[in-house]
């Protein structure tokens, strides 16, 4: 044998799986519907089967969890028991039951002359998805590259090895089992972090996009690193904007739920704007309801004069997405006021008005130029299954190629086929 | 005066053009149809109007292209006359008469909570467009942009400084006849090759697309450096592949003007495929035909022994986008044969079939993974005109956001409007 150095070896092992994904995404680039919902149920079967296995790959990391000292909240997403591997099971079955993405036409419309052009769905190819500590993000991303004919390559957290590895081999025995190639899913068996530089790279252009999921450090790096086109889900600096001619109850329904239903999700609310016309009557019945279920209020001047218990809110406070049971709150002229907010505090990802004024919701919905944008309804609905989509990938912040929830549909992308009868085209 | 350094200078300037841009879009975003379409009239006339002025500033750049030793063909891109500057004016116009593309509903949908959900095209914001030679891309692709919604920030070479700049003073004209900022479409006002650099990172966030349009050299630059996507067109190593049962006059005929109609533009056919069957009988006719057209045949060992006059192929050259008067030519086993070799050297971009066989061509659709898939027909109508998109910035032949031609609708990008009556997410 050569000598290697690690680094070398690195580099050739990280090409080769470069290698096999391409020829991952060919096979499932032509896999039939019925082949590819094959592999989905033999890949949930085999996580049931298995599901000793993986509660003791699961009680490895655990406990280099405890012994590295991870925080309560980590370790909570780390974990897995019954139920979470029977979710998992089940996830992989509702995606495997979604409509398929792949050969729907877009349109199809015919030339003066007589050229028929056809737009049609299909596979991006093959999608690197880098991810933290929740093992189940394994058994999601890759049953949804499938499902999307899309290979995948898996770059789990180091924290999750032994979880995220004990899956993997239950997604690619049900590959196998459908007559799919296990390269069409593949994971990064190294926790070296010069690997992920590697995958960035594109790994001689065969990776043609790039989904990270985690905190903003990791998105930070993926985005100035990678060579490669990335759907990147940011953060969720969402607003909830109660105007002056909104129904007070709904107004106190929505913003409850769309701040403290789950304070740890994007779709969160982490800003409470209110009319200065309502906010009198209104803001200390937010106030107290919020309070109850023990939300802290950080207001501006305005809005601690008109309710109590409210504390100061800094600049800072409005550019924070707190993930938290804490709420800025600022009191707004109108609604150009409140748009105006939106505008320079917004992360794009959701924000919403509350008000029975046709006139202002249609101003708001066009103007607020987010991701979703919401009427009469929390901002929690943000979210792929409210949606209708089944499963996401995440929630994608950018501008391109897909916004809002990403689901087997947006990790789908089209080709023309232009079909004729012999027409040249003239000089 | 505070003393700066040119570098300095520089930075300043440029995030001083993202700040405008980004009060560009905002205007243009909300612009109404009627807005945009009267600033792309009012730009068409001031072009016709500043003729005398705009011949004035490419008698400049001439004169300086001259002197700088300019191949005949690059002096031939920046040259300007009536007929051209009427082409400029008309192109505007027919910008204006397209289909308004922004607020288009994709699609809408109620969920069983009776929440409605519609996706809705919009503007994607600022886009970076950086070209090369040509001054008429100047007012094409600000163009695209006003209709689309989108501000643009454009860099034209430093060989067209004069003309664009004398295009873009009526650009700008327009806008502000019409009531919208100047800033939507602004022009990088230096040759200093930093300024790139500085777009291509974004801008501190202002920029969200770039378009190169140019030769490899800039395209590999701008996706080396790019911080934010890129819209690329790489080149068109496109195919015909001329199947056992095609129409051999018909096949003739494709292949004559696939390759020759025009061999300077991307959708010409760079190498023939032709299936060992019919090789025999077709392909000396097609030599004929080729070379009566003055193009120049290198084959592979059949392909010599069926036809006289074709010159030894190199893999090299079924590798390279000649854009001149010469085919590769390989002579096929069978489809799978056809398939591989387009698999192995096809850019993506454009791969045509020829073919009497409705389950060959189906296949071929199917598994050709190229942008544009063609049924007997010219690989030479991969032109967004020819899509009926009217005018296009270029074809893409990256895997996300846009393939193939793109046109007004492709520079648009989609939010969520969620519309409810009150709706709270349960637990």
């Amino acid at each position: 044998m050569t000598d290697h150095s690690p680094i070398n070896d690195l580099q050739t092992y990280m090409d080769g799986l470069g290698v096999k994904a391409k020829a991952g995404a060919r096979a499932l680039r032509l896999a039939s519907k019925a082949q590819k919902n094959k592999a989905l149920l033999a890949m949930a079967a085999h996580i049931r089967a298995q599901s000793g296995e993986i509660l003791q790959a699961n009680a490895k990391d655990m406990e280099a969890g405890k012994a590295k000292g991870l925080s309560a909240a980590m370790l909570d997403r780390l974990l897995l028991d019954g139920g979470r591997i029977e979710g998992i099971a089940g996830g992989l079955e509702a995606i495997a039951a979604l409509p398929e993405p792949v050969g729907v036409e877009d349109k199809r419309w015919t030339r003066p002359n007589g050229l028929t052009i056809a737009k049609v769905r299909v596979p991006i190819g093959v999608i690197g998805i880098i991810y933290e500590s929740r093992p189940n993000v394994t058994a999601d991303a890759g049953a949804l590259c499938v499902k999307s004919g899309n290979a995948a390559i898996l770059r789990g957290g180091s924290e999750s090895a032994h979880s995220s590895g004990a899956i993997h081999a239950c997604l690619t025995a049900g590959l196998e089992e459908a007559g799919l190639p296990a390269s069409a899913i593949q994971m990064i068996a190294t926790t070296d972090r010069a690997a992920v530089g590697m995958l960035l790279s594109g790994l001689n252009d065969s990776v043609s996009l790039i989904i990270p999921r985690g905190g903003k450090n990791l998105i930070a790096r993926v985005q100035a690193d990678a060579r490669v086109p990335v759907l990147a889900h940011l953060e969720g600096l969402c607003h909830t904007y109660v105007h002056a001619k909104a129904d007070p109850q709904m107004a106190i329904d929505i913003i409850c739920n769309a701040k403290m239903r789950r304070t740890g999700v994007c779709g969160a609310t982490e800003t409470l704007l209110i009319d200065k016309a309502i906010a009198p009557k209104l803001l200390p019945l937010i106030t107290d309801a919020l309070t109850d279920l023990g939300c802290e209020l950080r207001g501006d001047d305005r809005a601690r004069e008109l309710a109590i218990g409210i504390n100061p809110v800094t600049d800072d406070d409005y550019a924070t997405e707190y993930l938290d049971a804490i709420l800025s709150v600022k009191v707004t002229d109108d609604i150009d006021d409140a748009l105006g907010h939106i505008s320079r505090y917004s992360s794009g990802h959701t924000d919403a008005i509350v008000t029975a004024d046709d006139a202002a919701a249609a101003r708001f919905l066009a103007e607020v130029d987010s991701a979703i944008c919401v009427h009469n309804a929390s901002t929690q609905y943000a979210d792929g299954g409210e949606f209708g989509f089944g499963a996401e990938i995440g929630i994608a912040t950018g501008r391109i190629h897909a916004r809002g929830p990403v689901g087997a549909e947006h990790l789908t992308t089209y080709k023309y086929a232009v079909m004729g009868n012999g027409q040249t085209r003239p000089v």
